[in-house]
């Protein structure tokens, strides 16, 4: 057996551990009793531990030297998923060891505390109660920064991204974020003056009984193309996408008052799943085999959920449907109310309500911020008032509290920087993969009119899915696309949506 | 850090892992799609793997000659758990290193091919499709008997049974047994012709419809004690009781036609649940505050089920119950016609629908063969004509094929040899506890009859649960009782269940 094939061997297994947590984290949200919670939290630290232990024996950096030396050798012949695994598995090598178990100890005790004191705080809207704790949280994530940067030869703040999506670094992303802000600032207000020209958006009367919600919102995740005989659709109090890909999770919830919340919900959770499910099964449990990261994963998601759900062509199909299940007004249904309704342009201050236009703002705002954290340029203390002046330079509205300020995000309280940016690139991602599908598959559209994604699919499954691991981010998307990452398509993705008067469509 | 709190240390992170498996495994049972199959086999081969490795470390081997070397220098003052931990401990190590892996392996692959084929054999009634393998499966588990008996100085059958319930061996089950066989000889005509007697059951009319069967299953289930914070209750084809102390979860299956399969079943299991939330918390992931084997956790499961769920006290209380959830003739729901639904005595062939009066003949029977087979006394094909023959003398019946004769059960097919014991021995044990149960708590019988299951449950968890696996089966019932298991108290219970007119009660 070769060093190569012995390495392929531990990060099966390695993987094999890791999906076993997978399916303890979904039954944790989904099924277990609040009895069960201190004990699982032990279940999953070991686990953890032991995946720390194995991917850091010493056995382990004898196997990568000696199958490193050998590839090296054989440069010309070289398969290049193997390259790609090799490469990948001395990353997540060096990635488990650059870190000091005291580091990594500390970081985990200091992000509890914080986000348990994080809860209490947001609802008082009480940065004071947060700060002392989130102090500590980001002096110990500057501590990682710097020790991963070192690993690695990357700035900190990017060695912090490169945790989420690899092939990606800030200074890749602040021109594109600077691009979207100036087309933003001119975008906003057209739209909204485009917005009040239409006519009002009329909500569909309800009731939605959940069980008949749940049962369609399966039937349409199944449409797009999820196997459920290898997943399953769950509820949760916040819905994820989970377990492993032949056996995947997708939560949702249901409120009786409202339908679109459970419906787009579960596409995109069905957008991260077919992604798991399309993964190269040649490289099953192998690094190489797993999805390229939180911005290329958020692209799937995107793409089903903002792309395809919420374009004409598809609520044109979905129109009847929901209509056949809810009833009522018929005319209630079309495409047109369907977009006016789910496509409504607003400024608000929470991130997670915010539509497609002005979202990249609140991240763009995050991004900037959390940099200047992690470099040491902006103190904790200074987080609020810093927060405001940023949401007043982009959006032109001020937080009246910091609880729909800087208190709203769990992800920092929780010790997460450099994950903010993966939203913004999976959406503009996903507008400039849509961009290529049109170009390759010309009957897509029609196709989605059908209530058919077969033709999407086959395009991401061989363009994306298929491809695994093997390239970073924007590799990936030259790979897909021919170019990298930029706004463009993404802006005239909006621009097509939200910029032009319905009445010359 | 003395080298027993290590040990503590090292077995608490080996019973964690051993957790993670257990949750995945009522996963595999309850909720997992069809295509989560192949990999969740290998998460728990992994698991099961690590758990391995962990116990056989050579750390482990050097703190447990060091803790008993400290122990034995310090016998008057001894903690009895440390002391039974530390055995137990050194038991779990040998029981991990006395078998060589290629032998585990082997008889992994074995019992799994045998099991896979006996599906077959037994739906067609066909031995001799099953009979090579079962051979296999035989001849290894012979092997790992006698590597196990050389272990622990015991015979190899005895080795098998230890694997199951420590602390009683074959020739303490012999005499037991064959006692039984002599009292059954006598009862069974004696008891079928007092039911002849007496009215015929009248069945109730239901329907009963699914969800109103669970959702009182799970509120009996409750009112006998088991906490919900701490559990759950779902739906599985085969029921069984998983999970862990503070997340227990027991299953069971529903027919619209029929209550008492699962009401009886729940109840079984609750008795099991309530055994692992009773276990002593201060020794939780500890050898020594585990369940102390298969016969204690049936005592338990038979105690609720058959001592107290059939008894007419109960019945007197469920009759009512059942009544205003099912309707019909409240006359049906006496505790006289419920209890001639749930007693009814017959000469069956099939194990797990016998009474609890022809129950034990059962296991006798594949409690001599399994002796045999493993002692070399009797050959796997001629397997057929030895139960046949046995059946015969113990009730008395022959089974016109082999799908109701040697093919109906699982276990030996599975490489389980050494378990069916423990069926009876824990409806033994069960009314022996039942019987001190009521000497130490007068009124546990009139609670029964107002629902009230906290008498005999705070004397269970006092006398059983709470000394988790301190004591071996006959050491507990000592402790418990005052004697070791006989067949007398269990003789006495059916003599008054079955065998007293019911003109005369």
């Amino acid at each position: 057996m070769s060093a190569y094939d012995r390495l392929c061997a531990r990060f099966a297994r390695i993987a094999t551990v890791g999906e076993a947590a997978a399916i303890l984290g979904w039954d944790a949200s989904v099924m277990m009793p609040p009895g069960g919670a201190a004990a699982r939290g032990d279940q999953l630290a070991v686990l953890s531990g032991l995946i720390h232990e194995m991917t850091t024996a010493p056995a382990m950096a004898e196997d990568l030297a000696d199958a490193e030396q050998a590839m090296t050798g054989d440069v010309p012949a070289a398969d290049p998923w193997a390259a790609a695994n090799l490469q990948l598995m001395r990353h997540r090598y060096l990635q488990s060891v650059a870190l000091p178990s005291d580091l990594v100890e500390a970081r985990s005790r200091a992000n509890s505390a914080c986000e348990a004191v994080w809860r209490g705080a947001r609802l008082a809207s009480d940065f004071s109660a947060a700060c002392p704790y989130l102090e500590d949280v980001v002096r110990l994530a500057r501590e990682a920064s710097v020790a991963l940067g070192e690993t690695f030869a990357m700035a900190p703040y990017d060695a912090l991204m490169d945790g989420f999506q690899r092939g990606i670094r800030a200074a890749d992303v602040e021109p594109v974020f600077t691009e979207y802000e100036a087309f933003l600032e001119d975008a906003l207000p057209r739209a909204e003056a485009i917005q009040a020209r239409g006519g009002a958006a009329k909500p569909l009367p309800g009731p939605f009984p959940v069980g008949v919600q749940e049962a369609l919102c399966q039937r349409l995740s199944a449409a797009a193309g999820l196997d459920y005989n290898r997943a399953r659709l769950d509820r949760s109090a916040h819905p994820f996408s989970g377990g492993i890909p032949t056996d995947i999770r997708i939560t949702s919830r249901y409120n009786e008052n409202e339908c679109f919340q459970s419906i787009m919900g579960v596409m995109h959770e069905t957008g991260h799943a077919l992604y798991e499910a399309g993964l190269p099964t040649a490289y099953a449990r192998q690094p190489v085999g797993e999805a390229s990261g939180m911005a290329a994963h958020e692209s799937q998601s995107l793409l089903i959920e903002l792309q395809v759900c919420r374009s004409d062509a598809y609520l044109s199909w979905l129109g009847p449907r929901l209509h056949a299940e809810f009833g009522g007004d018929a005319a209630l249904y079309t495409a047109v109310n369907l977009g006016r309704l789910l496509r409504h342009v607003e400024r608000g201050f929470i991130r997670v309500e915010a539509n497609e236009l002005t979202y990249p703002a609140h991240v763009i705002l995050r991004f900037r911020l959390e940099r200047a954290l992690i470099a040491g340029d902006l103190m904790v203390a200074d987080l609020p008032g810093a927060w405001n002046e940023g949401m007043q330079g982009l959006l032109g509205i001020t937080p009246p509290d910091d609880r729909r300020g800087c208190l709203q995000d769990i992800h920092w309280y929780d010790g997460a920087f450099g994950y903010f940016p993966s939203y913004t690139l999976g959406a503009m991602a996903a507008a400039q993969l849509m961009a290529a599908i049109r170009t390759d598959v010309p009957d897509v559209d029609a196709a989605m009119a059908e209530g058919d994604l077969s033709p999407l699919l086959g395009w991401v499954r061989r363009e994306v899915h298929g491809r695994g691991n093997l390239l970073g981010f924007n590799d990936l998307m030259r790979a897909a696309t021919g170019k990298p990452l930029d706004a463009r398509a993404f802006e005239a993705h909006l621009t097509a949506r939200y910029l032009t008067d319905p009445s010359a469509r």
